[in-house]
C-alpha cells in the first residue's frame, strides 16, 4: 500500500490535504502563495513541525516562481527575507521554519556577494533549495526511522514483538512523508517487530485519534486507540516497551518541546520504567537555546477546549488554560533522540562542525 | 446562591437532572420505576457512585408507594429483592448500589422475623428507609467536606491560598448535593482559602468539562478547566498543592478505583510532591475486597471515543480500550481517604464495629 501524501508539489503548484476535515473528508487544497500557507498553517490545516516549515518553504517557491525576477539581487534578498519572517511567526514554537528560513537567508547573501551569478540564476537557486526541502524531509525521516527501529530492537532483542505508545500525529501528516516517530513505529512494523501502538487522543486537538489514527489504519498497522487519560493504566496492563513522540523543538541540552501532554508520559514512562524516545530531524534540535526554558510555549484558543465543532462540551463562561506544548526535562527522555544522524543521548547532542 | 440540586424528591415523585443534556440544557426527567432508574444509569443521564445508589432506592421507593402491599412479608422481601439486584446491575463497579441494596434486603429480613410487624408496615418502614438515602448523603457530604478542607488547611498552615486538581465529577451533581470531592473544594472556598481549582476535561465522558466546570461556574467558585494531558504541566506551573479525587469502590487495603485517568494523576502528583487525597462516604469502602486487584472494571462503548454527539472524532475502523475506571495503589494517596467519619491513611481503615 502506498504511504499517504499529505503535500503534494509539481512545478510550482503546492496542494496540501485539508487535516481538519479529517477523518470525515479526504480533501486537498490549493496553496497559492505563503499568505495562503501562513493562514493554513495558523488555522491548522496543516500541522506538525516539519510539515509547517515544508509548505511554507514551498509556498515561498511557488509564489517566487510566478514573480519575475526583482531589478538587483538586494530586492530579490529583501523580498525573500520578508516573506520568510512573515511566515515564521504562523506557529512560534517550532524552530523548523525559523532555521529553513536563516538557511534560506543565508544562500540568498551568498548568491547576493557572488558577482558571476544574476538576479535570474540567484532566484532560480533560491527556488530549486526552497523546493528541496521536500524530498531531503522524506530521507531524514527514512533515516530517522531505521535508526530508531534498530537502537529499539537491540533494546528489546529478548523480545519477539513489542508494545509502543504515541502522542500526537509525527507520521505522513506531519512531515513531507513517512514520519518521525511514527516512522520509527512504520519500520518497527515492516520488520516484524510491532505487536501493537498505542496512538493517545491528544486533546483538545485530537490530532491523535484524527490524525495518526487515520494513518494507522490506512497501513493496517495494528493500532488502539487511548484517551489521554488511560497512558498509565495502558503501559501498566499492557506493558508497553516504548514511548516514542515528536519535537517540535530540542534545546541544546536535550529538553524538548513537544505537544501539550508529552512532559507527563514522559514523568509516566519513568514511573513504569518504560523507554522514552524522541524522534525529530536533526534541525529540529536549536543549539541556539541552552534549555527548555527558553522555548516559547503558544497558548491556543480557548474555544478547541469548549467545543467539537459546533458542539459545546464545557460548560458556558469555565475559564480554560490552553497551552499547545509542554517541556520535557532531558533526564526524562532515557531511550535517546532518534534523528537521521542517529540515536544520541541528550547529553550528546553537538552541533554539526 | 444555592447549591445546585440534581435529584428532586417528594412524596414519591423523583426527578432527576438530565446529565447527558448539560452543559447545553438544564432538563428534569421523571423516574417512575427501577427499570427507568435502570436505563438512566445506564445511558449515563444520572452518574457519580452515590448518586447512582440514591436514584436507584428513590426509584424503588417510588415505586412501593405505588404498590399495594403484597400478601406476606415474604413476598415483600422477595419482591424488594428482585428489584435491587437488577439495579446492581446496571453499573457494576461502584459498591454504592449493592451496599444499600444488602442493609435493605438486611432490614427487610428484620422486619420479617419481627411478628410484631404487619406486611402494610414493613412496607412502610422499607420506603422510608430507601427515602431517608437522599438526606443522610447530604449529610456524609457537609462532613466530608469539613473534615477535607480541615485537614487539607493543617496541611497547608503556612499558606494563604490554595491550589487544587480535581478530576471528573463529584459534586452536587454526582451525589445528594454538596458533594465529595467538590464537597471538600466548596469547604475550602467557603474558608475563603481556595485560589484556584483546576478541573479536568476527564475523557471520554468530559464529566469535568461540562459538569464539574457547570457547577463552579454556577457557585461563582475560581476554576479553570484543563484537559488530561495537561495534568503534569498545571502542576509544575501553578504548583498545585493537593490533588482530590472521588471513589467509585476502595479496597480493604485502601486501593481506590476511580474514573480512569485518576491513577495516572496520582502518579504525577507524587512525582510532583502533591498531596493525593479520595474522598468518599465510608460506605465506598468494600472491606470485602482485600486489595484494589479485585475490583471489577467496567469496558464501556468505543463510540464514547469515537464520536461527540455526532460528529465523528477517531479516524473509522480504529479500534479503541474505553476503560470505565482504574485503580489507584494505595500508597499513592498520600493525603489519605477523606469520609465522613474523618480522614484516614489508607492502612488505618477499619470495618465498622
Amino acid at each position: 500500500m502506498a504511504t499517504l501524501q499529505a503535500i503534494k508539489y509539481n512545478d510550482g503548484q503546492l496542494e496540501i490535504l485539508d487535516q481538519l476535515l479529517l477523518p470525515e473528508s479526504c480533501t486537498f487544497i490549493p496553496i497559492f502563495n505563503v499568505e495562503d500557507a501562513w493562514a493554513a498553517i495558523r488555522e491548522m490545516k496543516v500541522r506538525g513541525a516539519p510539515a509547517i516549515a515544508i509548505v511554507g518553504c514551498l509556498s515561498l517557491a511557488a509564489e517566487l516562481r510566478k514573480l519575475a525576477a526583482p531589478d538587483t539581487k538586494e530586492e530579490l534578498c529583501r523580498l525573500v527575507k520578508e516573506k520568510l519572517d512573515y511566515l515564521v511567526t504562523s506557529r512560534p514554537t517550532a524552530v523548523n521554519t525559523q532555521l529553513a528560513a536563516e538557511a534560506c537567508v543565508k544562500l540568498c547573501t551568498q548568491l547576493t556577494a557572488n558577482a558571476s551569478v544574476d538576479v535570474a540564476e540567484a532566484k532560480d537557486a533560491v527556488v530549486k533549495s526552497l523546493e528541496a526541502t521536500l524530498a531531503d524531509d522524506m530521507a531524514d525521516n527514512l533515516a530517522i526511522g531505521e535508526h530508531g527501529a534498530s537502537a529499539i530492537m537491540k533494546k528489546t532483542a529478548t523480545k519477539d514483538k513489542i508494545r509502543i505508545l504515541t502522542h500526537c500525529n509525527t507520521g505522513s501528516l506531519a512531515t513531507a512523508g513517512y514520519g518521525t516517530a511514527l516512522g520509527v513505529i512504520r519500520s518497527l512494523h515492516k520488520a516484524s517487530k510491532l505487536d501493537q501502538v498505542y496512538c493517545t487522543e491528544t486533546r483538545p486537538y485530537n490530532q491523535g485519534s484524527r490524525l495518526t489514527a487515520f494513518e494507522l489504519v490506512y497501513e493496517k498497522i495494528p493500532a488502539t486507540l487511548v484517551c489521554d487519560s488511560m497512558a498509565a493504566a495502558a503501559m501498566k496492563q499492557f506493558k508497553i516497551d516504548a514511548v516514542i513522540v515528536g519535537a517540535d523543538r530540542v534545546a541544546a541540552n536535550g529538553d524538548t518541546a513537544n505537544k501539550i501532554g508529552t512532559y507527563q508520559l514522559a514523568v509516566l514512562a519513568k514511573s513504569h520504567d518504560v523507554l522514552f524516545y524522541v524522534a525529530a530531524p536533526f534541525s529540529s534540535i536549536d543549539f541556539q537555546i541552552p534549555n527548555g526554558q527558553s522555548i516559547p510555549i503558544e497558548e491556543r484558543p480557548h474555544s478547541e477546549m469548549t467545543h467539537t465543532g459546533s458542539i459545546r462540551t464545557a460548560a458556558a463562561g469555565i475559564n480554560c488554560w490552553n497551552p499547545g506544548f509542554d517541556v520535557t526535562p532531558a533526564e526524562l527522555i532515557t531511550g535517546g533522540i532518534i534523528t537521521e544522524k542517529g540515536v544520541f543521548k541528550p547529553d550528546q547532542l553537538a552541533p554539526p562542525q
